[in-house]
């Protein structure tokens, strides 16, 4: 039992696999869509289908009852978001519905798998690029077979920044939001980007293409795959105060190195998001 | 001479593969910068070389004389950037110099070719991802081999808006241009996105992924090819006013449709930028 994890990690890469071509081949067929909380934050039946894909193989090969699911869709039906030291998977099967429904290049299937509270390992299938990323703790990051590593830019005049407009519409939040973007593209530094998805967010600054990215308002199954990669890619992940990462804050930044995670947190302007697993709590 | 063009356009196609290809390669030994006006302008060693490649391959093929060529590069060395009735490329070797310095995955090549000041065609190889856009007056606009048109959504709110925050950081025009994409979200529309390069942002308007593409500051070289395969795509090219398209006018709104396009010209907030043809003029 010297790596008890590695058939899960295999198994969710292969599931992962399978769930971006379902998602390929929905975006093909006509893409019917439902509201969820307003017209930004769309659902859509592939959303649920693929869960269920993911979640069904993962129960029929792990046995139900063994293991724990947080995904996103079963969340918004009222399941339980609480990661206890059980094996837990954490799923987002469509990380990008909106970019999904528009046909926008940037959707992936986000799987991510925690022991004992600490995450083991992450699979980020970027689909429509057909792009593999997926990382083990303590054994590196990896885009399809080769190791990637972030960028080594330290100097913040010299990053591109990545981070998303949310699909909350309140005044407060979007002036807060925009008020920062605006403090730090005029630091300044070379750029900022948004692919409108977390999970490719984060594989971009894995990668290497952008130093930072950084949201508040993501939730656990948007960045928990994503967390793993970032890390073993040599990435840092902190809160947006600068305190340590706390996977159901609802708040991150990550990036290629403390300096520039530092530099980002000085401009950002925080507003406050609900915890995941406090959310939970009240249903 | 019912199809004047059409080996110029067929070259064209070539030389923008053969200038993609030599970006690719570049991207993958070390990446030289030199600064242009402050570190945010970056060119490159490849920018240089590949306007080389690109305009002494059309020279050989057409005759030194008998064109004339308009080019990012040789206007910031001071040539002419004026469009006259000559047969004139206008060129942009490497649109998304930044992405391209980081590994960002959006840079093309984008190639224009008018005549009596009107636009033939226009070719933009987004090289990382390995698309070629092209497009000819009057006969549709394809993706490689298969045609593409704008998006049918013309619900505002379904929408998803691309802009680019620019290389100049001066306080106006970063204040207005925040201002400005603050307010078209919260329209509210879906998203917003950026690529960093113009060009792939024409051809995301034009293959229907997103509604529409504004943006002040640009130049010629960055959308002249992208104005030719968005029109033939369906699109709507207007000025930020809801004025006529003025290449040279450095402002543009790109869209699938007039009621697209004119709902967000009533959110720009408008700052100066000086003409193409009248900034050469002066040196």
């Amino acid at each position: 039992m010297s790596d008890p994890w590695q058939k899960a990690y295999d198994f969710a890469v292969e599931v992962a696999r399978k769930a971006g071509a379902e998602i390929r081949k929905a975006g093909e067929s006509e893409i019917r869509v439902m509201t969820k909380s307003s017209t930004v934050d769309l659902v859509t039946k592939t959303d649920e289908r693929v869960e269920k894909i993911i979640i069904g193989a993962l129960k029929a090969e792990f046995g139900e009852g063994t293991h724990d699911f947080i995904g996103e869709e079963s969340v918004a039906k009222g399941e339980a978001c609480i990661l206890t030291d059980k094996p837990t998977w954490i799923i987002d099967p469509v990380d990008g519905t909106t970019n999904f429904v528009h046909g926008f290049p940037f959707v992936a299937v986000s799987i991510a798998f925690a022991v004992n509270k600490e995450l083991e390992f992450g699979v980020i299938y970027s689909c429509l690029e057909d792009k593999m990323y997926k990382a083990r703790k303590g054994k590196g990051a990896f885009c399809d077979d080769d190791p990637i590593q972030v960028s080594d830019v330290k100097d913040i005049h010299k990053s591109i920044i990545i981070s998303e407009h949310g699909t909350d519409r309140s005044k407060e939040k979007v002036t807060k939001i925009f008020s920062t973007m605006q403090r730090i593209l005029c630091i300044p530094v070379h750029g900022l980007r948004g692919s409108g998805t977390a999970a490719t967010n984060m594989c971009l600054v894995a990668s290497g293409a952008v130093e930072a990215f950084f949201e508040i308002g993501i939730h656990c199954w948007d960045i928990a795959a994503g967390a793993v990669i970032v890390k073993e890619a040599g990435g840092v992940l902190l809160d947006v105060d600068g305190g340590p990462f706390d996977l159901m804050s609802r708040r991150m930044v990550c990036a290629n190195s403390d300096v520039i995670a530092n530099r980002i947190i000085k401009e950002i302007e925080i507003f406050p998001s609900e915890r995941d697993d406090i959310a939970i709590k009240k249903k």
